[in-house]
């Protein structure tokens, strides 16, 4: 069932009205009255709502059942990635949400290729949230996970350790535990950071620092992924340990 | 240390000689005399060599020492995929070859939109598992994962069900089992298959197929996958549940 969130839509009395690109996308879909459409409030809540008349600039439909989201896991994982390149950021955020994640943060650090300076962060950011809003849609999200900048890596591992458990991916030292250890050693949390590198990785002082704030490396087995695949599989394994696959 | 796969090189007396694409890519890289790289056969050993002479056409190297390849998992994962559209076959085999899966087939099924006529599958299975030996190399891999096409549904099934444990994707419907439970319940297996499927889904004639061949059906939580993702989350959940992560 297609689903939208509530931006551009008013809930009044038992009814929606959609309008702005929201009305366009039930167009498109072609969805006519008597169809269903989700409407998630963005917290976690489902409206079910069956369309009672479709214009071009407004669809206006019956609340029909308002249900909790399913699609929130019960862990809030936030996502802190080293900002990679072009299409590898966009990559990310889509396959992020889709494995649950419940915010993504992208920070600055020394290896980092890609940066943004203070005038292509909004337009940046913009585009990455459109990215997050439309991944959240597609797979069933109740929420938008928010994209967010951090340019300071101190900033960055500040906010990271307020989780109740803060896992920093580290491809190389001695000193790691096996991710899978660290998720079970962490115990009973509700919310976890993972921090995960950009193209080149950590540098040994970022990874010093991080263990120092408090945050515990972790080795993600023998293989080596790419900047962008190593945030979904440590959110994937976050889910799979709760339960949530 | 940049890693190389046996193709354009022989091994001999303690030599290795690079030839072909794999010499211009040490040139491209400019490694130089005394630099070292890993040459893979393919079949789970690695040959760390010291560069000798690097001319344009050959690159000559001492083997330093033959080990065991780390980035082999223990269990030998099969990926059988409805063949996605474009650029999300592209994307499946990279990021399930990096997960660690050991072998990807697509096959064709009744809302498969993407469509291999007899001349076009050699040229695609050639691209396709180009990206599977780019992607191995890259990530650290023992072998090159081959990429496969089995047009027929029925033919993959019992292609499919020749692993150990043969555990189906489905969106939906009652009778499913949660992929962690799934994989827990099938104990100490060495070799799984993972069947997902195209743009559409499965029809319920596919899942009654599958289940009665004897695969298991499979849910995914209550987020919605992207075709191209779905496997990678799936073979992610195997190597957790191995200890690999």
């Amino acid at each position: 069932m297609p689903r939208f969130f509530m931006a551009g839509t008013s809930l009044a009395g038992g009814r929606a009205f959609i309008r702005g690109k929201d009305a366009e996308h039930v167009r498109v879909l072609r969805l006519r009255p008597g169809e269903d459409v989700v409407i998630c409030d963005g917290a976690g809540k489902d409206y079910r709502c069956r369309i009672v008349s479709a214009l071009s600039d407004e669809v206006e439909a019956e609340v029909v059942e308002v249900v909790p989201c399913r699609g929130e896991p019960s862990v809030a994982v936030t996502v802190y990635a080293g900002l990679p390149k072009g299409e590898r950021a966009d990559f990310l955020i889509q396959k992020c949400v889709e494995a649950g994640a419940g915010r993504i943060v992208f920070f600055d650090c020394e290896r980092c290729v890609a940066k943004l300076d203070g005038r292509s962060v909004d337009k940046k950011l913009e585009r990455f949230n459109r990215i997050s809003q439309s991944a959240a849609e597609q797979s069933g999200r109740g929420i938008i996970p928010p994209v967010e900048y951090i340019r300071s890596y101190v900033e960055m591992l500040d906010s990271a350790i307020k989780s109740e458990a803060c896992l920093f991916m580290y491809e190389t030292g001695e000193d790691r535990a096996p991710l899978r250890e660290a998720i079970e050693a962490a115990g009973d949390f509700k919310s976890v950071s993972l921090i995960t590198g950009p193209e080149g990785g950590f540098s040994l002082a970022e990874a010093r620092l991080a263990k120092g704030a408090g945050a515990v490396l972790c080795s993600m087995g023998e293989r080596i992924f790419r900047c962008e695949t190593a945030p979904v599989v440590a959110v994937t394994a976050v889910m799979y340990a709760k339960g949530e696959l």
